[in-house]
Protein backbone atom coordinates (compact mmCIF):
# COMPACT_ATOMS: atom_id res chain seq x y z
CA UNK A 1 0.00 0.00 0.00
CA UNK A 2 1.59 3.54 -1.08
CA UNK A 3 0.86 6.13 1.23
CA UNK A 4 1.56 9.45 -0.26
CA UNK A 5 2.12 12.33 3.02
CA UNK A 6 1.82 15.88 2.12
CA UNK A 7 0.90 19.48 3.33
CA UNK A 8 -3.07 19.90 3.61
CA UNK A 9 -4.74 22.47 0.74
CA UNK A 10 -7.82 24.21 0.78
CA UNK A 11 -9.79 21.53 -1.68
CA UNK A 12 -8.90 19.47 0.93
CA UNK A 13 -11.18 20.92 4.05
CA UNK A 14 -14.71 19.17 3.09
CA UNK A 15 -12.81 15.49 3.83
CA UNK A 16 -10.69 16.78 6.52
CA UNK A 17 -13.86 18.52 8.39
CA UNK A 18 -16.06 14.71 7.52
CA UNK A 19 -13.14 13.22 9.62
CA UNK A 20 -13.04 15.35 12.00
CA UNK A 21 -16.89 14.20 12.74
CA UNK A 22 -15.79 10.13 12.18
CA UNK A 23 -13.19 10.95 15.13
CA UNK A 24 -15.86 13.20 17.35
CA UNK A 25 -18.28 9.95 17.31
CA UNK A 26 -15.14 8.01 18.20
CA UNK A 27 -14.17 10.13 21.09
CA UNK A 28 -18.13 9.38 22.43
CA UNK A 29 -19.03 13.28 21.79
CA UNK A 30 -20.44 13.47 18.47
CA UNK A 31 -22.87 16.72 18.87
CA UNK A 32 -19.87 18.50 20.02
CA UNK A 33 -18.35 19.94 16.32
CA UNK A 34 -19.86 22.98 16.06
CA UNK A 35 -16.92 24.32 13.63
CA UNK A 36 -19.22 24.86 9.93
CA UNK A 37 -16.90 24.73 6.20
CA UNK A 38 -16.54 27.93 5.69
CA UNK A 39 -15.21 28.64 8.89
CA UNK A 40 -12.88 25.90 8.75
CA UNK A 41 -11.14 27.22 5.48
CA UNK A 42 -11.27 30.43 6.63
CA UNK A 43 -9.39 29.15 10.18
CA UNK A 44 -7.12 27.34 7.54
CA UNK A 45 -6.62 29.33 4.36
CA UNK A 46 -7.96 32.51 5.21
CA UNK A 47 -6.53 35.93 5.92
CA UNK A 48 -5.27 35.19 9.00
CA UNK A 49 -4.89 31.07 8.93
CA UNK A 50 -4.40 29.62 12.64
CA UNK A 51 -3.73 25.44 11.52
CA UNK A 52 -2.05 23.42 9.55
CA UNK A 53 -2.23 19.93 8.61
CA UNK A 54 -0.26 17.31 6.30
CA UNK A 55 -2.45 14.40 4.96
CA UNK A 56 -2.44 10.85 4.11
CA UNK A 57 -3.67 9.72 0.98
CA UNK A 58 -3.91 6.04 -0.13
CA UNK A 59 -5.13 6.33 -4.31
CA UNK A 60 -5.94 9.91 -4.22
CA UNK A 61 -8.05 9.74 -1.20
CA UNK A 62 -7.24 11.27 2.02
CA UNK A 63 -7.85 8.56 4.73
CA UNK A 64 -6.14 10.53 7.63
CA UNK A 65 -4.72 13.78 8.61
CA UNK A 66 -2.87 15.18 11.79
CA UNK A 67 -3.75 19.02 12.44
CA UNK A 68 -1.36 21.83 14.41
CA UNK A 69 -0.58 25.16 15.62
CA UNK A 70 2.05 26.98 17.65
CA UNK A 71 0.96 27.05 21.38
CA UNK A 72 3.19 29.37 24.07
CA UNK A 73 4.18 28.26 26.89
CA UNK A 74 5.58 30.57 29.51
CA UNK A 75 8.01 27.71 30.65
CA UNK A 76 9.48 25.92 27.47
CA UNK A 77 8.25 28.94 24.76
CA UNK A 78 7.06 28.64 21.36
CA UNK A 79 5.45 24.48 20.46
CA UNK A 80 3.96 22.31 18.31
CA UNK A 81 0.42 21.55 19.32
CA UNK A 82 -0.93 18.60 17.91
CA UNK A 83 -4.99 19.28 18.32
CA UNK A 84 -5.71 16.05 15.88
CA UNK A 85 -4.35 12.90 14.59
CA UNK A 86 -7.27 11.17 12.79
CA UNK A 87 -6.68 7.85 10.73
CA UNK A 88 -10.23 6.38 9.50
CA UNK A 89 -11.44 3.49 11.17
CA UNK A 90 -11.15 1.18 8.27
CA UNK A 91 -7.33 2.09 7.31
CA UNK A 92 -5.71 1.40 11.29
CA UNK A 93 -3.31 -0.30 12.30
CA UNK A 94 -1.22 -0.06 8.59
CA UNK A 95 1.30 2.28 10.14
CA UNK A 96 -0.39 5.46 8.65
CA UNK A 97 -0.90 7.38 12.08
CA UNK A 98 2.94 6.82 12.73
CA UNK A 99 3.45 8.55 9.30
CA UNK A 100 2.11 11.48 10.05
CA UNK A 101 2.93 11.91 13.56
CA UNK A 102 6.47 11.61 12.70
CA UNK A 103 5.84 14.62 10.15
CA UNK A 104 4.50 16.61 13.12
CA UNK A 105 7.27 15.68 15.15
CA UNK A 106 9.50 16.63 12.44
CA UNK A 107 8.15 19.93 11.35
CA UNK A 108 8.57 20.85 15.12
CA UNK A 109 12.28 20.07 14.67
CA UNK A 110 12.44 22.33 11.59
CA UNK A 111 10.86 25.44 13.32
CA UNK A 112 13.34 24.44 16.11
CA UNK A 113 10.44 24.66 18.74
CA UNK A 114 11.38 23.37 22.06
CA UNK A 115 8.47 20.46 21.90
CA UNK A 116 5.60 19.17 21.01
CA UNK A 117 2.14 18.69 22.79
CA UNK A 118 -0.83 17.46 22.71
CA UNK A 119 -3.67 15.30 24.74
CA UNK A 120 -5.19 12.28 24.75
CA UNK A 121 -8.38 10.55 26.33
CA UNK A 122 -7.44 8.61 29.84
CA UNK A 123 -8.81 5.60 28.59
CA UNK A 124 -7.47 5.33 24.98
CA UNK A 125 -4.44 2.82 25.87
CA UNK A 126 -3.80 1.87 22.30
CA UNK A 127 -2.75 5.59 21.73
CA UNK A 128 -0.86 6.22 25.37
CA UNK A 129 0.75 3.01 24.83
CA UNK A 130 1.53 4.62 20.87
CA UNK A 131 2.73 7.88 22.27
CA UNK A 132 5.20 6.25 24.79
CA UNK A 133 7.00 4.44 22.10
CA UNK A 134 8.34 7.93 21.33
CA UNK A 135 9.57 8.60 24.87
CA UNK A 136 6.70 10.61 25.68
CA UNK A 137 5.61 12.29 28.85
CA UNK A 138 1.85 11.66 29.37
CA UNK A 139 0.56 13.60 32.77
CA UNK A 140 -2.44 13.45 34.53
CA UNK A 141 -3.54 16.00 36.90
CA UNK A 142 -4.69 19.02 34.96
CA UNK A 143 -8.49 19.56 34.64
CA UNK A 144 -9.82 21.04 31.23
CA UNK A 145 -11.29 24.13 31.72
CA UNK A 146 -13.78 25.88 29.02
CA UNK A 147 -16.00 29.07 29.05
CA UNK A 148 -18.31 29.71 25.93
CA UNK A 149 -18.71 32.92 24.83
CA UNK A 150 -22.89 32.43 24.87
CA UNK A 151 -23.17 32.28 28.84
CA UNK A 152 -20.96 35.74 28.86
CA UNK B 1 -6.71 50.13 46.99
CA UNK B 2 -6.71 51.40 43.16
CA UNK B 3 -5.15 48.71 40.51
CA UNK B 4 -4.65 49.79 37.21
CA UNK B 5 -5.26 47.26 34.07
CA UNK B 6 -3.89 47.35 30.49
CA UNK B 7 -1.89 45.53 27.71
CA UNK B 8 1.64 44.30 28.72
CA UNK B 9 4.53 46.24 26.60
CA UNK B 10 7.87 44.75 25.82
CA UNK B 11 9.11 46.82 29.40
CA UNK B 12 7.24 44.90 31.51
CA UNK B 13 8.77 41.25 30.60
CA UNK B 14 11.19 40.97 32.92
CA UNK B 15 8.67 41.48 36.12
CA UNK B 16 6.55 39.00 34.15
CA UNK B 17 9.56 36.57 33.73
CA UNK B 18 9.72 37.31 37.57
CA UNK B 19 6.08 36.32 38.43
CA UNK B 20 6.42 32.82 36.17
CA UNK B 21 8.99 31.44 38.46
CA UNK B 22 6.87 33.00 41.38
CA UNK B 23 3.68 31.02 39.98
CA UNK B 24 6.28 28.02 38.79
CA UNK B 25 7.49 27.55 42.77
CA UNK B 26 3.60 27.92 43.62
CA UNK B 27 2.85 24.88 40.85
CA UNK B 28 5.83 22.75 42.29
CA UNK B 29 7.53 22.54 39.43
CA UNK B 30 10.29 25.46 40.23
CA UNK B 31 13.34 24.24 37.80
CA UNK B 32 10.46 23.85 34.84
CA UNK B 33 10.99 27.75 33.34
CA UNK B 34 13.63 27.33 30.51
CA UNK B 35 12.48 30.17 28.87
CA UNK B 36 14.32 33.01 28.53
CA UNK B 37 14.02 36.63 29.28
CA UNK B 38 15.31 37.53 25.32
CA UNK B 39 12.90 34.39 24.03
CA UNK B 40 9.94 35.51 26.29
CA UNK B 41 10.14 39.63 24.82
CA UNK B 42 10.77 37.90 21.00
CA UNK B 43 7.98 35.66 21.62
CA UNK B 44 5.64 38.25 22.49
CA UNK B 45 6.89 41.51 20.83
CA UNK B 46 9.48 40.60 18.02
CA UNK B 47 8.38 40.11 14.55
CA UNK B 48 5.78 37.10 14.80
CA UNK B 49 4.39 37.47 18.26
CA UNK B 50 2.47 34.41 19.43
CA UNK B 51 1.11 35.89 22.81
CA UNK B 52 -0.52 38.62 24.60
CA UNK B 53 -1.10 40.19 28.28
CA UNK B 54 -2.89 42.25 30.81
CA UNK B 55 -1.11 43.39 33.10
CA UNK B 56 -2.32 44.68 36.92
CA UNK B 57 -0.58 47.52 38.36
CA UNK B 58 -0.73 48.83 42.20
CA UNK B 59 1.21 52.30 42.44
CA UNK B 60 2.92 51.57 38.89
CA UNK B 61 4.38 48.46 39.76
CA UNK B 62 3.18 44.94 38.47
CA UNK B 63 1.21 42.75 40.73
CA UNK B 64 -0.22 40.59 38.31
CA UNK B 65 -0.96 39.17 34.66
CA UNK B 66 -3.02 37.24 32.58
CA UNK B 67 -1.48 36.02 29.61
CA UNK B 68 -3.25 34.54 26.08
CA UNK B 69 -2.89 33.52 22.66
CA UNK B 70 -5.34 32.11 19.76
CA UNK B 71 -6.05 28.33 19.97
CA UNK B 72 -7.54 26.38 17.44
CA UNK B 73 -10.08 23.92 17.73
CA UNK B 74 -11.59 22.16 15.00
CA UNK B 75 -14.67 21.12 16.98
CA UNK B 76 -15.24 24.97 18.07
CA UNK B 77 -13.18 26.81 16.25
CA UNK B 78 -11.01 30.02 17.17
CA UNK B 79 -10.50 29.80 21.18
CA UNK B 80 -8.74 32.38 23.15
CA UNK B 81 -6.41 30.48 25.71
CA UNK B 82 -5.69 31.51 29.04
CA UNK B 83 -1.74 30.61 29.56
CA UNK B 84 -1.14 31.73 32.64
CA UNK B 85 -3.24 33.98 35.37
CA UNK B 86 -0.58 34.97 37.98
CA UNK B 87 -1.22 37.59 41.20
CA UNK B 88 1.60 37.65 43.75
CA UNK B 89 1.27 36.15 46.75
CA UNK B 90 0.85 39.56 48.99
CA UNK B 91 -2.17 40.34 46.89
CA UNK B 92 -3.94 37.62 46.27
CA UNK B 93 -7.36 37.74 47.93
CA UNK B 94 -8.42 40.97 46.27
CA UNK B 95 -9.93 40.62 43.79
CA UNK B 96 -6.87 40.82 41.13
CA UNK B 97 -7.26 37.66 39.53
CA UNK B 98 -10.90 38.84 39.42
CA UNK B 99 -10.55 41.83 37.01
CA UNK B 100 -7.68 40.08 34.95
CA UNK B 101 -9.52 36.69 34.36
CA UNK B 102 -12.63 39.18 33.20
CA UNK B 103 -10.23 41.36 30.80
CA UNK B 104 -9.51 38.00 28.99
CA UNK B 105 -12.96 37.02 28.74
CA UNK B 106 -14.12 40.25 27.51
CA UNK B 107 -11.02 40.23 24.74
CA UNK B 108 -12.83 36.80 24.08
CA UNK B 109 -16.16 38.52 23.32
CA UNK B 110 -14.47 41.60 21.25
CA UNK B 111 -12.54 38.79 19.22
CA UNK B 112 -15.41 37.43 18.35
CA UNK B 113 -14.20 33.61 19.49
CA UNK B 114 -16.17 30.51 20.11
CA UNK B 115 -14.98 30.65 23.96
CA UNK B 116 -11.96 31.00 26.33
CA UNK B 117 -10.06 27.64 27.13
CA UNK B 118 -7.37 27.12 29.60
CA UNK B 119 -6.56 23.92 32.59
CA UNK B 120 -6.11 23.94 36.12
CA UNK B 121 -4.48 22.18 38.82
CA UNK B 122 -7.08 19.38 39.99
CA UNK B 123 -5.89 19.86 43.97
CA UNK B 124 -6.22 23.94 43.38
CA UNK B 125 -9.88 23.48 44.94
CA UNK B 126 -10.01 27.61 45.28
CA UNK B 127 -9.14 28.14 41.26
CA UNK B 128 -11.84 26.00 40.17
CA UNK B 129 -14.08 26.97 42.46
CA UNK B 130 -14.21 30.76 41.08
CA UNK B 131 -14.34 29.49 37.73
CA UNK B 132 -16.99 27.74 38.36
CA UNK B 133 -19.09 30.63 39.93
CA UNK B 134 -18.28 31.81 36.05
CA UNK B 135 -20.49 28.81 35.15
CA UNK B 136 -17.29 26.88 33.61
CA UNK B 137 -16.69 23.65 32.62
CA UNK B 138 -14.04 21.41 34.15
CA UNK B 139 -13.35 18.63 32.78
CA UNK B 140 -11.35 15.50 33.83
CA UNK B 141 -10.16 12.83 31.43
CA UNK B 142 -7.72 14.40 29.43
CA UNK B 143 -4.52 13.33 29.76
CA UNK B 144 -1.49 16.26 28.59
CA UNK B 145 1.51 15.00 26.54
CA UNK B 146 4.90 16.09 25.30
CA UNK B 147 7.83 15.46 23.62
CA UNK B 148 10.51 17.41 23.94
CA UNK B 149 12.96 18.17 20.70
CA UNK B 150 15.76 17.02 22.42
CA UNK B 151 14.39 14.06 22.55
CA UNK B 152 13.71 13.29 19.12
Amino acid sequence: MDVNLRAAQLADCPRLLELVHELAVFEKAPNEVDVSLPEFEDAGFGNNPVWKAFVAEVDDYIVGFALYYTRYSTWKGRRVYLEDLIVTESMRGQGIGKLLFESVLKETKELNYSGMVWQVLDWNKPAINFYKKYGAGVEAGWLNASLSTDKL
